[in-house]
């Protein structure tokens, strides 16, 4: 909707000048190296394959011919003999005398192609396949014919393509700022190539992306996404969307992005929770919602983002907040089932260049109090009070004690300390120092939050005086409770932490299409 | 993940005095209340009902009582005589001599209750009934009997409830700032009561949304999101997620919020189009988001907010962007059955209280080109260029003039004019005026905009120049194109547009939970 009517800023004349220069020089060598061709071409007499091969004019929409491309994953020996035409990327090229055999790649399958001169094809032909540069994008047909031996270094190990005609779609610049095969190996595995840094990978985040183990990842983390929902929708949760933009109302001050808007002055939403708390009051009984969460700390570590996707999820419950959380663990069980189901294949390829241990998990959940955490903790040497919070390294700890004594990379911590946990939970009825609330753990990392909401506006307010908030700020979010208000749990999960842990990768950033963090807004 | 943890500003001294001052005299209140209740009760002697009736503590999670809770939706004549625990709001209730009449309301349905004197139900339970403020929670254990006469007021119109035992969950304040029956009353029938204007309605948003229709409103809304992605995703397209904070490289200056980013700037994404085109260069293939996008227009009206619901999508196609033109209509029409199959109770409501044509499209969606419609608009008084945009009133007209051709709310206009769309936006090759772009629309109205997309860098460069654009700022944009593209089409729809046209509402604040515009910043 009007997306793409945008005014834009003007160029300044010095630019202007300098990009009219790059475009001429440019057209001169594109100039210079159509002669060289020519001249080729000339030398040679008639090329009897010139209409077999060449580079394609931009597809502007101009024809809609009949031809039938196929997928590289369909092609299997139950193929062999059919001439078809496929597209795809030349992953690489390597010219062999009389012969060149390519790589052709589609996201991440593969298939070898092989031209060789014959009466069909010309050694002109087999010479400008060997020059067309890495990651263009090609038309091809050929014939797909079984190998006397298995190809290991493809998808398609039974197969190769005899290639009758090939035409360049996209071409790619000769100099690639990395090497897909070099993107493609182990963060440590430098023995067969260069390392490609993590900085290298997201300032060519495209290219990097085209790896097969960030096309595995992607796919998997978009499937997270849908297990949420179904897992939720099938138990009545019904989906909305909640501002990103707020007044300074309903947050506090620190860790939260400014915006200017229009002649004032407004905040990025660091959770969607008062929204999904209101939308309780407002009667949605069980509400899900997913969105960009944004939070202002300068925290550069492997598992922080300043704008990640946030699952949330808030619902009445009848007596007992367990209720929610048993809604909650079954959800997790419902994702982790799918994921290891549906996404076997995504997660051997990650583990290829990211091997992991496969994740645990139990049914139904581990579900462990926080005093039970703390004594496990003490009896390995933690020292902590009953009411602190657990640090970065005892979670870590705890994930361990917790995998060695139940085999279970995913447990339910309850019960957390009052002290450590926001004004609107809600304090436990039997132990005012205990909380009806709760984190989640995976491989010993929080990856969600989550409690009983205070739904009485008086002992909500007798919180947030304790807390020592400014009661005119939060006005709004309280009176919400004023009209009749279910009791009611919920919690915030972030994608990316639950997509990075599941597959047991080391760093955050690997598992976010573009991240953002206090040091990168680009790409 | 962390989101609950948030550090907040500390509350000045005057507010903190005044709030104690506010929390002192409701506790003063609060005593008197119960005073006047137990001097009552000792006038009357022994209550042999007062185990019956009540209101309890804040549920805290203290029990896990064996209570199950039914849903008023499935009380029928088929459960009759059976007894039943139930939790609703206290819709209405009405005193008559030694009865109380009462409707219990979950969500859009509504059930008939009735508490008369007799052995067990003293007069003071009946009193205490009738004085329960509306929309407080109730639970309620009660005998479902069927009613001689239908009840026309209620959803459940065969059987009442004859209450046992009432207690209150959650009592609602006595002064409602707006009343949910005035609410649910189209806009302009004053006959029956006081309208509830917009800004009342939004101010006292989490009252107005428990109102019969906007339930329905949001749950269709919430089937809107999911036929989309179940439309894309059954043809292969991956979910994505792009950043919503980017830098000033990839967009233009105006219309954009500004966010503080540390020590720097950054802006608000206009929308994720830059990012779904990078994804197709990373060979996603096919790809969709669901996400805020940020508009700082200040236009104030019926269908402009500054932040909305972006459906978008992108996708490779092989050599016509008609092939994913095909696809965004073939989606579209899957949303519109499954709307019409699945939500035709929703549709109804609303159309209760706001009543509309039923949505009429065609199979396949109508097509129409851009000099087609401007003939059809010069036929009818409209003067044009060939190359002019349309204007929002020639949009209404044309919606009519091809509703009454074709008969279809929903169509395609393909072949915008160059002139009016953005630097990216391929030229027909055909004739350089027009160009691979389309807008879509519902009931005369602007929902998605589309095009094919420039993936030629030299072209892009071309264009970009031609618009006066700073390349500096969209160079990361341009060499996405550098290292094999794809050609790629795709689009994004405004999901309140959506929504609000297909049920022919006439603001866009009714299908948005808490709408932002550039005057409304909350709840």
């Amino acid at each position: 909707m009007d997306s793409e009517n945008k005014e834009n800023a003007p160029l300044s004349k010095k630019a202007l000048k300098k990009q009219q220069k790059e475009a001429e020089k440019a057209a001169k060598k594109a100039e210079r190296a159509a002669q060289q061709a020519a001249e080729a071409e000339a030398a040679e007499g008639e090329d009897y394959s010139k209409d077999r091969y060449g580079n394609t004019a931009m597809i502007q929409s101009r024809d809609k011919p009949d031809r039938v491309l196929v997928k590289i994953r369909t092609l299997t020996a139950s193929e062999a003999n059919k001439k078809i035409w496929v597209r795809a990327r030349l992953h690489t090229s390597r010219a062999k005398g009389k012969q060149c055999f390519v790589v052709l790649r589609q996201q991440h399958f593969n298939i070898q192609g092989l031209i060789a001169v014959n009466d069909k094809i010309s050694k002109a032909m087999v010479r400008f396949a060997s020059n067309i540069t890495k990651e263009s994008i090609v038309d091809v047909e050929g014939v797909v014919s079984t190998v006397p031996q298995k190809i290991e270094s493809c998808t398609q190990q039974d197969v190769e393509l005899q290639i009758e005609q090939i035409f360049v779609i996209s071409q790619a610049e000769p100099r690639l700022p990395l090497q897909i095969d070099d993107a493609a190996r182990a963060d440590d595995d430098e023995s067969q190539g260069p390392m490609v840094n993590q900085d290298t990978r997201l300032d060519n985040r495209i290219l990097d992306l085209r790896t097969a183990t960030n096309q595995a990842i992607f796919r998997l983390e978009g499937g997270v996404v849908q297990l949420f929902r179904e897992a939720l929708m099938k138990r009545d949760f019904v989906e909305v969307h909640t501002p990103k933009i707020i007044s300074a109302a309903s947050e506090g001050g620190a860790n939260v992005f400014e915006v200017t808007y229009f002649k004032t002055s407004a905040y990025l939403a660091q959770s969607p929770q008062l929204y999904k708390q209101m939308a309780i009051c407002s009667d949605f009984d069980r509400v899900f919602t997913i969105g960009a969460v944004f939070r202002a700390e300068d925290s550069n570590t492997h598992r922080h983002l300043t704008e990640f996707v946030g699952l949330d999820l808030e619902m009445a419950f009848n007596y007992h907040y367990h209720e929610a959380l048993e809604v909650i663990g079954a959800m997790f069980n419902d994702i982790f089932r799918g994921l290891r189901d549906r996404y076997q294949t995504e997660i051997e390829t990650v583990n290829r260049q990211y091997p992991a241990e496969p994740f645990k998990f139990l049914e139904p959940p581990l579900m462990l109090n926080y005093p039970e955490a703390v004594k496990m903790l003490r009896e390995n040497g933690v020292e902590m009070g009953d009411e602190d919070d657990l640090t970065t390294p005892a979670e870590k700890l705890l994930g361990r004690l917790v995998k060695a004594k139940y085999d279970t990379d995913f447990f339910i911590l309850d019960k957390f300390p009052m002290a450590v946990r926001p004004f609107y939970t809600m304090p436990d009825p039997e132990d005012p120092k205990q909380s009806n609330s709760y984190d989640i753990f995976m491989r010993g990392e929080e990856i969600m939050s989550g409690a009983q909401r205070i739904h009485d506006p008086k002992l909500l307010i007798e919180r947030a005086l304790h807390h020592e908030l400014d009661l005119e700020k939060i006005k709004s979010y309280i009176d919400s409770f004023r009209y009749g208000a279910p009791p009611h749990a919920g919690g915030g999960i972030g994608l990316e932490r639950v997509t990075m842990l599941y597959l047991g990768l080391d760093n955050i950033r690997k598992v976010s299409l573009f991240p953002r963090d206090p040091k990168r807004l680009t790409p």
